[in-house]
Protein backbone atom coordinates (compact mmCIF):
# COMPACT_ATOMS: atom_id res chain seq x y z
CA UNK A 1 0.00 0.00 0.00
CA UNK A 2 1.40 3.50 -0.94
CA UNK A 3 0.52 6.53 1.53
CA UNK A 4 1.38 9.87 -0.57
CA UNK A 5 0.70 13.37 1.60
CA UNK A 6 0.18 16.44 -0.47
CA UNK A 7 1.45 19.85 1.12
CA UNK A 8 -1.73 22.17 -0.19
CA UNK A 9 -4.67 21.79 -2.20
CA UNK A 10 -3.37 23.72 -5.15
CA UNK A 11 -0.74 20.99 -5.70
CA UNK A 12 -2.79 17.75 -6.39
CA UNK A 13 -4.26 17.07 -9.60
CA UNK A 14 -8.02 15.13 -8.93
CA UNK A 15 -7.07 12.69 -11.26
CA UNK A 16 -4.42 11.41 -9.25
CA UNK A 17 -6.76 10.66 -6.36
CA UNK A 18 -9.03 8.26 -8.56
CA UNK A 19 -9.80 5.07 -7.20
CA UNK A 20 -7.94 5.79 -3.82
CA UNK A 21 -8.55 6.49 -0.42
CA UNK A 22 -8.22 10.29 0.76
CA UNK A 23 -8.24 12.10 3.66
CA UNK A 24 -8.90 15.55 3.79
CA UNK A 25 -7.38 17.74 6.60
CA UNK A 26 -8.00 21.11 7.60
CA UNK A 27 -7.60 21.18 11.20
CA UNK A 28 -8.00 24.92 11.81
CA UNK A 29 -10.82 24.54 11.36
CA UNK A 30 -12.86 22.63 8.82
CA UNK A 31 -12.27 18.92 9.99
CA UNK A 32 -12.66 19.81 12.82
CA UNK A 33 -15.76 21.47 13.02
CA UNK A 34 -17.26 18.46 11.24
CA UNK A 35 -16.05 15.96 13.50
CA UNK A 36 -17.67 17.90 16.79
CA UNK A 37 -21.13 18.07 14.77
CA UNK A 38 -21.18 14.55 14.48
CA UNK A 39 -20.06 13.87 17.44
CA UNK A 40 -22.47 15.71 18.52
CA UNK A 41 -24.93 13.66 16.95
CA UNK A 42 -26.13 15.33 13.75
CA UNK A 43 -27.68 13.26 11.09
CA UNK A 44 -25.07 14.38 8.72
CA UNK A 45 -23.10 17.59 7.11
CA UNK A 46 -22.64 19.00 4.06
CA UNK A 47 -19.87 20.74 2.69
CA UNK A 48 -20.43 23.46 0.06
CA UNK A 49 -18.10 26.05 -1.41
CA UNK A 50 -20.49 29.06 -1.78
CA UNK A 51 -22.73 30.62 0.70
CA UNK A 52 -25.19 30.87 -2.07
CA UNK A 53 -25.28 26.85 -2.07
CA UNK A 54 -25.59 27.16 1.57
CA UNK A 55 -28.41 29.59 1.34
CA UNK A 56 -30.33 27.18 -1.40
CA UNK A 57 -29.52 23.75 -0.09
CA UNK A 58 -31.18 25.27 3.44
CA UNK A 59 -34.51 23.83 4.43
CA UNK A 60 -36.19 23.81 8.19
CA UNK A 61 -34.47 22.15 10.66
CA UNK A 62 -31.28 22.41 8.89
CA UNK A 63 -28.25 24.34 10.60
CA UNK A 64 -26.49 26.69 8.59
CA UNK A 65 -22.88 26.55 9.66
CA UNK A 66 -19.35 28.37 7.91
CA UNK A 67 -16.88 30.88 8.00
CA UNK A 68 -15.66 33.72 5.60
CA UNK A 69 -12.52 35.20 7.04
CA UNK A 70 -12.63 33.06 10.11
CA UNK A 71 -15.40 34.77 11.28
CA UNK A 72 -19.49 33.68 11.21
CA UNK A 73 -21.66 34.28 8.01
CA UNK A 74 -24.10 37.03 8.57
CA UNK A 75 -27.27 35.29 8.97
CA UNK A 76 -26.06 32.01 9.61
CA UNK A 77 -26.99 29.71 12.70
CA UNK A 78 -23.40 29.38 13.36
CA UNK A 79 -19.76 30.15 12.78
CA UNK A 80 -16.75 27.75 12.07
CA UNK A 81 -15.91 27.43 15.30
CA UNK A 82 -15.78 23.03 16.88
CA UNK A 83 -16.71 24.81 20.45
CA UNK A 84 -20.63 25.82 18.87
CA UNK A 85 -21.13 22.31 17.74
CA UNK A 86 -22.81 21.40 20.53
CA UNK A 87 -25.77 18.54 20.81
CA UNK A 88 -28.24 21.25 21.42
CA UNK A 89 -27.48 22.96 18.58
CA UNK A 90 -27.15 20.33 16.25
CA UNK A 91 -28.06 17.02 17.58
CA UNK A 92 -30.33 15.13 14.92
CA UNK A 93 -30.04 17.79 12.35
CA UNK A 94 -28.69 18.20 9.18
CA UNK A 95 -25.70 21.03 9.40
CA UNK A 96 -24.90 22.85 6.19
CA UNK A 97 -21.26 24.16 5.83
CA UNK A 98 -19.18 26.29 3.85
CA UNK A 99 -15.76 26.81 5.04
CA UNK A 100 -12.53 28.10 2.73
CA UNK A 101 -10.62 25.90 2.03
CA UNK A 102 -11.98 22.58 3.93
CA UNK A 103 -15.13 22.28 1.53
CA UNK A 104 -13.20 22.83 -1.44
CA UNK A 105 -10.74 20.19 -0.60
CA UNK A 106 -13.54 17.72 -0.22
CA UNK A 107 -14.81 18.25 -3.27
CA UNK A 108 -11.54 17.83 -5.09
CA UNK A 109 -11.86 14.37 -3.58
CA UNK A 110 -14.90 13.49 -5.65
CA UNK A 111 -12.81 10.79 -7.85
CA UNK A 112 -11.80 8.81 -4.92
CA UNK A 113 -12.75 5.43 -3.67
CA UNK A 114 -13.02 6.69 0.24
CA UNK A 115 -13.61 9.89 1.76
CA UNK A 116 -12.70 10.89 5.43
CA UNK A 117 -12.25 14.02 7.25
CA UNK A 118 -9.76 14.03 9.10
CA UNK A 119 -8.24 16.20 12.45
CA UNK A 120 -5.87 15.50 15.15
CA UNK A 121 -9.05 14.60 17.20
CA UNK A 122 -9.44 11.26 15.07
CA UNK A 123 -5.92 10.59 13.55
CA UNK A 124 -5.77 7.21 14.65
CA UNK A 125 -9.25 6.32 14.13
CA UNK A 126 -8.88 7.74 10.22
CA UNK A 127 -5.27 6.07 10.24
CA UNK A 128 -7.48 2.36 10.86
CA UNK A 129 -9.93 3.54 8.20
CA UNK A 130 -7.19 3.39 5.27
CA UNK A 131 -5.79 0.11 6.71
CA UNK A 132 -9.57 -1.18 6.10
CA UNK A 133 -9.92 -0.01 3.19
CA UNK A 134 -6.97 -1.23 1.68
CA UNK A 135 -6.33 0.84 -1.06
CA UNK A 136 -3.49 3.29 -2.01
CA UNK A 137 -4.22 6.63 0.18
CA UNK A 138 -3.53 10.15 -0.14
CA UNK A 139 -3.35 12.41 2.90
CA UNK A 140 -4.58 15.61 1.03
CA UNK A 141 -3.45 18.70 3.62
CA UNK A 142 -6.05 21.76 2.58
CA UNK A 143 -3.18 24.27 3.61
CA UNK A 144 -4.36 28.41 3.46
CA UNK A 145 -4.66 30.42 0.18
CA UNK A 146 -2.34 27.59 -1.64
CA UNK A 147 0.17 26.99 0.33
CA UNK A 148 1.00 24.43 3.62
CA UNK A 149 0.43 25.25 6.99
CA UNK A 150 1.38 23.79 10.15
CA UNK A 151 -1.88 21.78 12.01
CA UNK A 152 -2.02 20.40 8.63
CA UNK A 153 0.89 19.06 8.25
CA UNK A 154 1.09 17.62 11.81
CA UNK A 155 -2.17 15.80 11.22
CA UNK A 156 -0.46 14.01 8.37
CA UNK A 157 2.22 13.40 10.45
CA UNK A 158 0.38 12.10 12.90
CA UNK A 159 -1.89 9.82 10.70
CA UNK A 160 1.98 8.73 9.23
CA UNK A 161 3.12 7.66 12.15
CA UNK A 162 -0.05 5.15 13.09
CA UNK A 163 0.37 3.54 9.81
CA UNK A 164 3.69 3.23 10.54
CA UNK A 165 3.64 2.06 14.24
CA UNK A 166 0.72 -0.70 13.18
CA UNK A 167 1.37 -4.04 12.01
CA UNK A 168 1.22 -3.42 8.82
CA UNK A 169 3.60 -0.60 8.93
CA UNK A 170 6.66 -2.70 6.94
CA UNK A 171 4.63 -3.44 3.98
CA UNK A 172 3.90 0.59 3.62
CA UNK A 173 5.76 2.46 0.71
CA UNK A 174 5.68 6.03 1.83
CA UNK A 175 6.81 9.06 0.39
CA UNK A 176 9.55 11.98 1.40
CA UNK A 177 7.32 13.87 2.43
CA UNK A 178 5.50 11.50 4.61
CA UNK A 179 8.75 11.27 6.01
CA UNK A 180 8.87 14.37 6.79
CA UNK A 181 5.53 14.83 8.33
CA UNK A 182 5.74 11.96 10.83
CA UNK A 183 9.28 13.79 12.07
CA UNK A 184 7.51 16.85 12.82
CA UNK A 185 4.52 15.12 14.22
CA UNK A 186 7.06 12.93 16.26
CA UNK A 187 8.75 16.36 17.77
CA UNK A 188 5.51 18.30 18.56
CA UNK A 189 3.80 15.16 19.82
CA UNK A 190 3.67 16.02 23.15
CA UNK A 191 2.82 19.96 22.76
CA UNK A 192 0.41 20.28 20.24
CA UNK A 193 -1.38 23.21 21.61
CA UNK A 194 1.96 24.89 21.59
CA UNK A 195 2.28 23.98 17.98
CA UNK A 196 -0.89 25.08 16.97
CA UNK A 197 -0.74 28.25 18.69
CA UNK A 198 2.52 29.07 17.33
CA UNK A 199 1.18 28.52 13.72
CA UNK A 200 0.59 31.30 10.95
CA UNK A 201 -3.11 30.23 11.65
CA UNK A 202 -3.31 29.36 15.30
CA UNK A 203 -1.89 33.13 15.75
CA UNK A 204 -4.73 34.23 13.41
CA UNK A 205 -7.28 32.74 15.41
CA UNK A 206 -6.06 33.81 18.55
CA UNK A 207 -6.01 37.15 17.78
CA UNK A 208 -9.65 36.86 16.49
CA UNK A 209 -10.71 35.35 20.20
CA UNK A 210 -10.46 31.68 18.94
CA UNK A 211 -7.63 30.53 21.38
CA UNK A 212 -9.91 28.22 23.11
CA UNK A 213 -10.44 26.55 19.58
CA UNK A 214 -6.71 25.51 19.16
CA UNK A 215 -6.78 23.43 22.53
CA UNK A 216 -9.73 21.74 21.96
CA UNK A 217 -8.29 21.01 18.17
CA UNK A 218 -4.95 19.86 19.42
CA UNK A 219 -6.52 16.61 21.22
CA UNK A 220 -5.01 14.31 19.47
CA UNK A 221 -6.47 10.79 19.19
CA UNK A 222 -9.43 11.37 21.19
CA UNK A 223 -12.38 10.70 19.23
CA UNK A 224 -13.15 7.20 16.86
CA UNK A 225 -15.22 8.88 14.88
CA UNK A 226 -14.44 8.82 11.13
CA UNK A 227 -16.87 11.13 8.96
CA UNK A 228 -16.59 9.23 4.98
CA UNK A 229 -18.21 11.27 2.04
CA UNK A 230 -21.48 9.13 1.02
CA UNK A 231 -22.74 11.24 -1.98
CA UNK A 232 -22.06 14.60 -0.75
CA UNK A 233 -22.97 14.00 2.34
CA UNK A 234 -20.62 13.23 5.91
CA UNK A 235 -21.93 10.79 7.75
CA UNK A 236 -19.94 8.36 10.73
CA UNK A 237 -18.80 5.17 9.04
CA UNK A 238 -20.71 2.85 10.52
CA UNK A 239 -18.33 0.05 11.42
CA UNK A 240 -17.19 1.36 14.93
CA UNK A 241 -13.57 -0.86 14.27
CA UNK A 242 -11.62 -1.43 17.76
CA UNK A 243 -9.27 1.02 18.70
CA UNK A 244 -5.96 -0.64 16.62
CA UNK A 245 -3.71 2.01 18.75
CA UNK B 1 13.62 39.87 8.08
CA UNK B 2 11.51 37.59 6.81
CA UNK B 3 12.24 33.77 6.02
CA UNK B 4 10.34 31.36 3.54
CA UNK B 5 11.15 27.78 2.59
CA UNK B 6 9.70 26.72 -0.93
CA UNK B 7 8.84 22.56 -0.65
CA UNK B 8 10.20 22.22 -4.49
CA UNK B 9 11.36 24.03 -7.52
CA UNK B 10 7.91 24.30 -9.28
CA UNK B 11 6.06 25.80 -6.39
CA UNK B 12 7.72 29.31 -7.16
CA UNK B 13 7.51 31.94 -8.83
CA UNK B 14 10.55 33.90 -10.16
CA UNK B 15 9.46 37.40 -9.87
CA UNK B 16 9.32 36.09 -5.69
CA UNK B 17 12.90 35.49 -5.25
CA UNK B 18 13.53 39.40 -6.99
CA UNK B 19 15.86 41.47 -4.50
CA UNK B 20 16.06 38.65 -1.91
CA UNK B 21 18.59 36.57 -0.31
CA UNK B 22 17.76 32.92 -2.02
CA UNK B 23 19.30 29.70 -0.74
CA UNK B 24 19.30 27.06 -2.92
CA UNK B 25 19.55 23.25 -1.72
CA UNK B 26 20.59 20.09 -3.48
CA UNK B 27 21.70 18.43 -1.36
CA UNK B 28 21.80 15.05 -3.02
CA UNK B 29 23.62 15.91 -5.08
CA UNK B 30 24.39 19.14 -6.44
CA UNK B 31 24.88 21.62 -4.25
CA UNK B 32 27.42 18.87 -2.00
CA UNK B 33 29.26 18.76 -5.16
CA UNK B 34 29.59 22.35 -5.95
CA UNK B 35 31.05 22.94 -2.01
CA UNK B 36 33.34 19.93 -2.89
CA UNK B 37 34.41 21.50 -6.03
CA UNK B 38 35.31 24.54 -4.21
CA UNK B 39 36.57 23.27 -0.59
CA UNK B 40 39.07 21.39 -3.39
CA UNK B 41 40.52 24.51 -4.57
CA UNK B 42 38.51 24.67 -8.06
CA UNK B 43 38.51 28.29 -9.53
CA UNK B 44 34.91 28.57 -9.81
CA UNK B 45 31.97 26.16 -11.09
CA UNK B 46 29.58 26.62 -13.76
CA UNK B 47 26.25 25.55 -13.09
CA UNK B 48 24.22 24.76 -17.14
CA UNK B 49 21.14 23.31 -17.62
CA UNK B 50 21.81 21.41 -20.74
CA UNK B 51 24.60 18.62 -22.00
CA UNK B 52 24.85 21.18 -25.09
CA UNK B 53 25.83 24.29 -23.10
CA UNK B 54 28.05 22.38 -20.79
CA UNK B 55 29.75 20.88 -24.08
CA UNK B 56 30.10 24.68 -25.74
CA UNK B 57 31.18 26.43 -22.98
CA UNK B 58 34.41 24.01 -22.55
CA UNK B 59 38.17 25.05 -22.91
CA UNK B 60 40.79 23.17 -22.63
CA UNK B 61 41.95 23.10 -18.57
CA UNK B 62 37.65 22.89 -17.65
CA UNK B 63 36.75 19.84 -15.96
CA UNK B 64 33.20 18.73 -16.95
CA UNK B 65 31.09 17.15 -14.90
CA UNK B 66 27.23 16.37 -14.49
CA UNK B 67 24.99 13.43 -14.49
CA UNK B 68 21.59 12.11 -16.24
CA UNK B 69 19.87 9.47 -14.04
CA UNK B 70 22.37 10.11 -11.01
CA UNK B 71 25.35 8.76 -13.71
CA UNK B 72 28.44 10.02 -15.43
CA UNK B 73 27.34 11.73 -18.40
CA UNK B 74 29.20 10.13 -21.52
CA UNK B 75 32.80 11.84 -22.36
CA UNK B 76 32.88 13.67 -18.82
CA UNK B 77 35.64 13.82 -16.63
CA UNK B 78 33.55 13.49 -13.57
CA UNK B 79 29.98 12.72 -12.27
CA UNK B 80 27.51 14.21 -9.90
CA UNK B 81 29.74 12.23 -6.80
CA UNK B 82 31.46 14.95 -4.41
CA UNK B 83 33.81 12.87 -3.60
CA UNK B 84 35.41 12.53 -7.09
CA UNK B 85 36.03 16.50 -6.85
CA UNK B 86 39.09 16.11 -5.23
CA UNK B 87 41.88 18.77 -5.10
CA UNK B 88 43.80 16.18 -7.76
CA UNK B 89 40.64 16.58 -9.95
CA UNK B 90 40.01 20.04 -10.03
CA UNK B 91 42.49 22.18 -8.50
CA UNK B 92 42.69 25.56 -9.81
CA UNK B 93 40.49 24.65 -12.95
CA UNK B 94 36.70 25.79 -13.70
CA UNK B 95 34.13 22.95 -13.14
CA UNK B 96 31.34 23.09 -15.79
CA UNK B 97 28.42 21.23 -13.94
CA UNK B 98 25.07 20.11 -15.51
CA UNK B 99 22.91 18.32 -13.12
CA UNK B 100 18.98 17.35 -12.68
CA UNK B 101 17.56 19.41 -11.00
CA UNK B 102 20.09 21.84 -8.66
CA UNK B 103 21.58 23.90 -12.06
CA UNK B 104 18.03 24.76 -12.89
CA UNK B 105 16.82 25.66 -9.32
CA UNK B 106 20.03 28.40 -9.43
CA UNK B 107 19.13 29.59 -12.56
CA UNK B 108 15.55 30.45 -11.33
CA UNK B 109 17.23 32.50 -8.72
CA UNK B 110 18.47 34.88 -10.91
CA UNK B 111 16.48 38.02 -10.41
CA UNK B 112 17.56 37.76 -6.63
CA UNK B 113 19.82 40.02 -4.83
CA UNK B 114 22.13 37.10 -3.00
CA UNK B 115 22.28 33.42 -4.64
CA UNK B 116 24.12 30.78 -2.31
CA UNK B 117 24.15 27.02 -2.87
CA UNK B 118 23.30 25.34 0.59
CA UNK B 119 23.80 21.59 1.74
CA UNK B 120 24.25 20.15 5.07
CA UNK B 121 27.72 20.93 5.09
CA UNK B 122 27.13 24.45 5.28
CA UNK B 123 24.41 25.36 6.49
CA UNK B 124 25.53 26.87 9.30
CA UNK B 125 27.72 29.19 7.07
CA UNK B 126 24.66 29.68 4.74
CA UNK B 127 22.54 30.54 7.90
CA UNK B 128 25.00 33.44 8.71
CA UNK B 129 25.24 34.85 5.29
CA UNK B 130 21.90 35.05 5.41
CA UNK B 131 22.01 37.44 8.40
CA UNK B 132 25.15 39.68 7.30
CA UNK B 133 22.85 40.15 3.69
CA UNK B 134 20.25 42.25 5.43
CA UNK B 135 17.59 40.85 3.39
CA UNK B 136 14.34 38.92 3.46
CA UNK B 137 15.55 35.18 2.33
CA UNK B 138 13.90 32.12 0.22
CA UNK B 139 15.04 28.85 1.17
CA UNK B 140 14.41 27.10 -2.13
CA UNK B 141 14.75 22.79 -1.91
CA UNK B 142 14.67 21.61 -5.54
CA UNK B 143 13.30 18.21 -4.75
CA UNK B 144 13.15 16.06 -7.21
CA UNK B 145 10.98 15.94 -10.57
CA UNK B 146 8.81 18.42 -8.72
CA UNK B 147 8.39 17.32 -5.67
CA UNK B 148 9.40 17.30 -2.15
CA UNK B 149 12.64 15.70 -0.97
CA UNK B 150 13.42 14.79 2.44
CA UNK B 151 17.35 15.35 1.70
CA UNK B 152 16.47 19.26 1.11
CA UNK B 153 13.87 19.81 3.46
CA UNK B 154 16.09 18.78 6.43
CA UNK B 155 19.07 21.17 4.73
CA UNK B 156 16.24 23.66 5.01
CA UNK B 157 15.43 23.11 8.79
CA UNK B 158 18.98 23.31 9.54
CA UNK B 159 19.59 26.70 8.41
CA UNK B 160 16.02 27.92 9.94
CA UNK B 161 17.30 26.25 13.07
CA UNK B 162 20.56 28.23 13.14
CA UNK B 163 18.66 31.41 11.91
CA UNK B 164 15.74 30.78 15.06
CA UNK B 165 18.73 29.89 17.65
CA UNK B 166 21.29 32.95 16.41
CA UNK B 167 21.03 36.20 18.18
CA UNK B 168 18.84 37.83 15.98
CA UNK B 169 16.12 35.05 15.91
CA UNK B 170 13.59 36.43 17.96
CA UNK B 171 13.09 39.03 15.29
CA UNK B 172 12.52 36.85 12.52
CA UNK B 173 9.43 35.89 10.51
CA UNK B 174 9.07 32.39 9.27
CA UNK B 175 6.54 30.49 7.52
CA UNK B 176 5.00 27.33 8.65
CA UNK B 177 6.82 25.10 6.56
CA UNK B 178 10.33 26.52 7.69
CA UNK B 179 8.80 25.67 11.14
CA UNK B 180 7.64 22.23 10.00
CA UNK B 181 11.19 21.94 8.70
CA UNK B 182 12.84 22.81 11.21
CA UNK B 183 11.30 20.39 13.55
CA UNK B 184 12.20 17.68 11.35
CA UNK B 185 15.41 18.55 11.29
CA UNK B 186 15.55 18.65 14.85
CA UNK B 187 13.78 15.05 14.97
CA UNK B 188 16.86 13.65 12.84
CA UNK B 189 19.87 15.66 13.86
CA UNK B 190 21.53 13.19 15.49
CA UNK B 191 21.17 10.76 12.47
CA UNK B 192 21.60 12.61 9.24
CA UNK B 193 23.11 9.87 7.31
CA UNK B 194 20.42 7.24 8.42
CA UNK B 195 17.49 10.10 7.55
CA UNK B 196 19.39 10.43 4.03
CA UNK B 197 19.59 6.96 3.71
CA UNK B 198 15.73 5.81 4.09
CA UNK B 199 14.93 9.04 1.83
CA UNK B 200 13.64 8.01 -1.51
CA UNK B 201 16.91 9.71 -3.42
CA UNK B 202 18.89 7.96 -0.92
CA UNK B 203 17.50 4.55 -1.30
CA UNK B 204 18.07 4.91 -5.23
CA UNK B 205 21.88 6.42 -5.09
CA UNK B 206 22.56 3.71 -2.38
CA UNK B 207 20.98 0.92 -4.87
CA UNK B 208 23.15 2.15 -7.84
CA UNK B 209 26.18 2.08 -5.23
CA UNK B 210 26.82 6.03 -4.26
CA UNK B 211 26.28 4.92 -0.64
CA UNK B 212 29.52 6.47 0.41
CA UNK B 213 27.90 9.68 -1.07
CA UNK B 214 24.86 9.66 1.57
CA UNK B 215 27.78 9.94 4.20
CA UNK B 216 29.44 12.60 3.07
CA UNK B 217 26.22 14.90 2.53
CA UNK B 218 25.06 14.24 5.78
CA UNK B 219 28.06 16.02 7.31
CA UNK B 220 26.39 18.98 8.65
CA UNK B 221 28.27 22.17 9.67
CA UNK B 222 31.48 20.85 8.33
CA UNK B 223 32.45 23.38 5.83
CA UNK B 224 32.38 27.52 6.11
CA UNK B 225 31.95 27.54 2.88
CA UNK B 226 29.78 29.74 1.28
CA UNK B 227 29.30 29.29 -2.86
CA UNK B 228 27.56 32.29 -4.34
CA UNK B 229 26.32 33.44 -7.91
CA UNK B 230 28.21 35.86 -9.47
CA UNK B 231 27.35 36.19 -12.51
CA UNK B 232 26.50 32.97 -14.04
CA UNK B 233 29.31 31.31 -11.82
CA UNK B 234 29.71 30.19 -8.24
CA UNK B 235 32.61 31.00 -6.42
CA UNK B 236 33.23 31.33 -2.73
CA UNK B 237 32.36 33.99 -0.50
CA UNK B 238 35.05 36.00 -0.06
CA UNK B 239 34.85 37.10 3.50
CA UNK B 240 35.35 34.58 5.90
CA UNK B 241 33.21 35.17 8.87
CA UNK B 242 33.54 33.49 12.04
CA UNK B 243 31.19 30.22 12.77
CA UNK B 244 28.72 31.52 14.89
CA UNK B 245 26.82 28.65 16.13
Amino acid sequence: MRIDVIPFLTAVHPEDLAGKTVLVIDVLRATTTILAALGSGSSCVVPVETVEEALELHTQGDVLGGERGCERIAGFDLGNSPLEYTPAAVEGRRVILTTTNGTRALQKASQASHVAAASLLNGAACAQAVLDWQRDAVILCAGTRGAFCLEDGLCAGQIVSHLLSSGSGSSLSICDFSRAMAACYTRHAGQLAEALTDSDNGRRLSGLGFRADLEYSARADTSRLVPVLTGNVLVPLSEHQPMPF
